[in-house]
């Protein structure tokens, strides 16, 4: 990886220092994630090739898959028009994203004004998070 | 569709009363942008079935497609587990969703360290968004 910081100098990085970022089956085009990504993130996640994103709500980075196993390896990456979002295409370890078990996090549909559960479970939650 | 309310309750805005949205391609699974809704463009969306989004930039609510004619119909509608981001899969009508010209937001990959446009320019933004 050359120049990783004039990369990263193209990129906008929000007030709070971040970019979102979203994760997508790169073969089937399924969204299976949106997160956050700091500059140590991105650059983590283009170094290693696997997901790294910045948690906001432990304040601390986050490398997907660390505790699950389920990481994300990333086929490629593109970035949008003004720079402050990105769309990784992976191929998702484990079949799934969301720390709810299921493949993807966005698992509810609106259908007639309420949100209705169309999941595709792949593991218990209760069995792979160690409780703290 | 019926209380709306009851279902705006049951997402998390964030401290400047946003949620992330994505806009992807009901056929293709492409994905076209990714932009904000406050709650008031959310409702909208789902009451006229054509994506509204809140201009972070201009500061107001923003019809998309209301001066490119490229309005963006919702097809499916799409909750994350934490209820902070949303998928709407879209038909985009005029085949653009940028204001770039190109299909995609997306039109810039990341090769060898370096952003190679892949972008399909479908119009000229010249010729499309008046010149103020």
């Amino acid at each position: 990886m050359k120049d990783i910081y004039e990369l990263v100098s193209q990129l906008k990085f929000d007030d709070k220092g971040l970019l979102t970022a979203v994760a997508q089956d790169y073969k089937t085009g399924e969204i299976l994630m949106l997160a956050h990504m700091n500059e140590e993130s991105f650059r983590k996640s283009v170094e290693t090739g696997e997901a790294v994103y910045w948690s906001r709500s432990r304040k601390k980075l986050w490398h997907k898959g660390e505790e699950s196993g389920n990481v994300q390896k990333i086929k490629e990456l593109l970035i949008d028009c003004d720079g402050d979002a990105i769309v990784m295409k992976i191929e998702q370890v484990g079949d799934a994203a969301c720390h709810t078990g299921n493949r993807s996090c966005f698992y509810r549909k609106l259908e007639n004004g309420a949100l209705v559960d169309i999941g595709v479970r792949v593991f218990d939650p209760d069995k792979v998070y160690k409780k703290s």
